[in-house]
């Protein structure tokens, strides 16, 4: 009798390529997010801290942090996608189309573009490309993930294997120039850093210098405030007992986290544009503290006022990066490092 | 000198019956409140979620979640009432008669109903309606509850007693469908369930799976929000010392934190239209992990597209509710049941 | 290569008589704010509660906070005044000029007014004029405060020492009433406290009773709303080791603590209108209880129907404030003793 009207979450056979996902929960984001954002992570990149300055650089208002955008969205996709996953594998190809501005309403829908189980007969990979849209239909996000799911019954015979063939990195060409944005009207000084997009090498390094511990309060008011329902967030009584003893941190916290504190070297890097894969390398439990540095990948012009920075982000866990902690000679990744994050942000060209 | 300005609440000879009381502090719920409710209880009910889902129902934007508003109408009860309360003892005919919008501005007034004393003659028991009004003047809730209150002096001659009679639970036709709502454009799909009215049944069990483990910081955080002063839960140097050593959880989180993990189970119960009554049969204290589970008590049609489950949701602290922790068979309530709730939610009985 | 990116802050010799700095980020506070601020301090002071209640005092809307609007405006100068202050030694001549709403934009700009390195050549004082301003340019809040700053380098020579004269406090003459502020709407009923002006007397003390217990989560919470970049407050990694082994809270968290307490006594104090200067006699940690009590050092009408009360308010760690815990007879202020602020409040003399 019971059971029936508990959803369990889908598992890997339940799962069929080309399948449309509509997940639940359509969230109205509010000036209440922002406040929240702002006191989680203590942002100060200001376009999305004053409205005075928005508007002068042509938008309408404040938008939203492009990571609360992306938790939000991706928050509703984990009821059907990942509530029986063993491990989030990977995420790509995530591009910021839009500004989300207070009072949009979004929503998440995805499309199975991949399925391979594994050798185990137990797993499998599924690979979805979710897309956010506010209340008038236009997409604001997407991006591919993948993960591995349990399979219900070891016994179903598995599915012809589909790999997409995902980037390793969006190309310039394929970013989308925050709607609305005129550098012209961006102001250094307000914005509390002189440094611009000329002003960055590919391969120059920045520690980001500053430290932040984190509370099992904070994260958990973070992944709920998205409505991310993973369990291993919140349930002390059951983890506890599990592998680590302790809550796993949400991955997304500790990604906004690292963007909060580039702001102390990347300050002007106003709108994520994209994230093109990221690794959540080592978990992170309350009581950790976050520090960040981050590398020039790549840079790309985006006309005479404005122009893309590839950055990877590396966040360490009690660690301070003023030795920028990366790989070992042979590629294995230090143990206090717990993201590594490939992304774009447009930054301007221009002072007022 | 000093003590005269400072209020030390009223003591039960203080209490008249009839005696209306003007409770302090009116609050304006805005979207803030929401997004922090949000944060604290991670609510996925939809119309309280997305201002594009509550208009397709007909509503005119996102309403607060119900026991916002009950918690708020609830705390400017207390500096008047249970200040100098030994224990509250209960509460019936609880009433939710108008969905509330950001913006609303709320305010209580009670009346005594009913006045006990004790046969020890230090403490007695004080009934009360109170009545949550909007800033037009408009009953959103109305609601008795009952507390025993210390006498300020044993010497004061008791009153005549007077105890209300209260119902035991609410008459479906005395429940107010929330104005506005029309089920026809609710849809299931984007509210995560597919069970509507129908398809429950009256003793049917259902294990809300998921806990929810508790931080001080939160419940201190949220009862705040709700403007609810009482000292047991935010003064450790005093409650250190006393009889369990720690700060007591408001009951009112835990009624939250249940609601909200009830959603896995009766994700379309959206709204809540009344409470018959509640026992909070146990303390919980930050640290303990929050599971739920709910039983079908009663239904009723409210015409041909909604109808009223009346709902027990016992919560228990530290042990999954697989087992659906109940009374003993001598009736005793096992000791990991914090929480017994029987109340009214309103569900859609069609799907667009 | 890197470093250069990032911002070290200013060192004393960075800083001349007149500069004029220019802080970064301005800030469009807003409801969410005040949902915040309400769940950090559970603030019941009416005219911040309620928009019915500010209307009927003539106010356009519920403003926000003064605290909040001190917290903020402030915060905008820490990345350039106090980085590398080794101590926050005081401020004075703090006048709130405007009530700010929600929407409205904060930023702040501060004028050096008087340099003095001191005699071991390592250290400086900087004392800085800040002017908080809303987006339209007004003046919101003005303030005097004076930082011990390290030299970037002992060789520097000194500067001509110039120390500005501040004011012990300010003349009542120069308090500004509230914009728009009408008592003669102001209900004390609704208020929850029946003390006016006439009611108080010079001398009187109040013990405001309760006591709050802070969590790590919710000073941090705070600090970053505030966007206060002082990396004490954040880093248990580097504070673990240093001298108290905690992270220090920020001293204007248990301003805002001590003032939401002081409302039980001082309920209709329902404006700070000036802080005359401040102590934070030492530090707080996560843990502590604060408690709080208040002397009344002065009193001056502002016509007939409202005043001007000078309050001191010592606020008190682990110690319950029945016996007004202050100085000894030395002048040595007692251990438990964490905060003693001098500061002026409005309140009305009539009642509707």
């Amino acid at each position: 009798m019971s059971g029936s009207k508990t959803s369990s979450g889908n598992f890997f056979e339940d799962f069929r390529l080309g399948q449309e996902l509509v997940h639940a929960t359509p969230r109205t984001v509010t000036t209440g997010d922002a406040a929240l954002y702002t006191a989680l992570y203590g942002s100060r990149f200001p376009l999305t801290s004053a409205a005075s300055f928005a508007r002068a650089t042509g938008l309408p208002d404040t938008p939203l942090d492009d990571l609360l955008v992306f938790h939000v969205v991706f928050g509703k996709t984990v009821p059907d996608v990942s509530l029986n996953a063993v491990a989030n594998l990977g995420y790509a190809e995530c591009r910021f189309l839009k500004p989300v501005y207070p009072g949009a309403t979004l929503s998440t829908r995805s499309e199975v573009i991949g399925l391979k189980e594994n050798s185990n007969g137990k797993t499998g990979v599924v690979y979805v490309r979710s897309i956010g849209r506010d209340e008038t239909g236009e997409a604001v996000l997407d991006y591919v993930r993948w993960v591995m799911v349990r399979k219900r019954d070891e016994a179903t015979p598995a599915p012809a294997p589909v790999v997409p063939t995902l980037k390793a990195a969006l190309d310039p060409s394929e970013l989308v120039m925050p709607a609305g944005f005129e550098p012209d009207g961006y102001d250094t000084l307000l914005a509390g850093s002189p440094h611009l997009f000329d002003d960055y090498s590919v391969g120059e390094r920045i520690d980001h210098v500053d430290g932040m511990t984190i509370e099992e309060a904070e994260h958990m008011l973070a992944t709920r405030l998205y409505q991310n329902t993973s369990r291993v967030h919140f349930n002390q009584h059951v983890e506890g007992k599990g592998r680590f003893g302790r809550r796993l941190i949400y991955g997304g916290h500790i990604i906004s986290l690292a963007r909060a504190l580039s702001f102390n070297g990347l300050g002007n890097g106003c709108f994520v544009v994209a994230i093109n894969g990221g690794s959540h390398t080592s978990p992170t439990f309350a009581g950790d503290t976050i520090y960040a540095w981050s590398e020039i990948l790549d840079k790309a012009e985006a006309g005479p006022k404005a122009g893309y920075l590839r950055i990877r982000t590396c966040a360490a866990k009690n660690h301070a990066c003023t030795d920028y902690p990366d790989r070992d000679a042979d590629g294995k990744r230090r143990a206090e490092i717990v993201l590594e994050l490939d992304y774009w942000v447009m930054m301007p060209r221009v002072q007022r």
